[in-house]
């Protein structure tokens, strides 16, 4: 148990549930990632985002999350956004309307 | 058990996720910190707030952090606001226009 403990690459290295959304949340996917810099890279494949530059925010307030021990800190199944240049975190009500359409 | 609990360099030495909002709330972001003054040194590089002084308020009710006791007993995932000189703390429904544009 002391090495393990003692070993944070294995810690860093244990895949995790992550839930990621389109800046308008009409798109959600699950996502295992190793890492944050395992998560953009799936991220960009998988909600096909070319090669324009993106951030991830949590969903529920738009914290930025930029540095991989924060990540390592957020529960399972975190909630992201991702934004790309010129998108801005937008609570959830203000997005309400599209919903009813 | 006995030692860990007299030992209280080990306690402050754990880091502990915050999240940051600038004074205007347009930018938050996630940092893990091992401290009060680990945080505000983080802030600094984070906001890119060059040298000018600031300090750290609670972001739902404008309550000044600034001694490291208060800081430690405050719950994870607490959000922060930093503010700088001739900044005031304001509550968010004055600042609601801005999610409107």
């Amino acid at each position: 148990t002391q090495q393990l403990l003692s070993e944070p690459s294995l810690e860093a290295s244990r895949a995790r549930p992550c839930r990621v959304s389109t800046a308008d949340r009409s798109v959600r996917k699950g996502i295992m990632a190793h890492s944050l810099k395992d998560l953009l890279c799936k991220v960009q494949d998988t909600l096909m985002l070319e090669d324009k530059p993106f951030f991830l925010v949590l969903e529920e307030d738009g914290t930025v999350v930029e540095t991989e021990d924060y990540f390592q800190a957020l529960a399972e199944d975190t909630v992201f956004m991702v934004l790309q240049k010129g998108q801005k975190w937008q609570p959830p009500s203000e997005q309400g309307s599209r919903y009813q359409l």
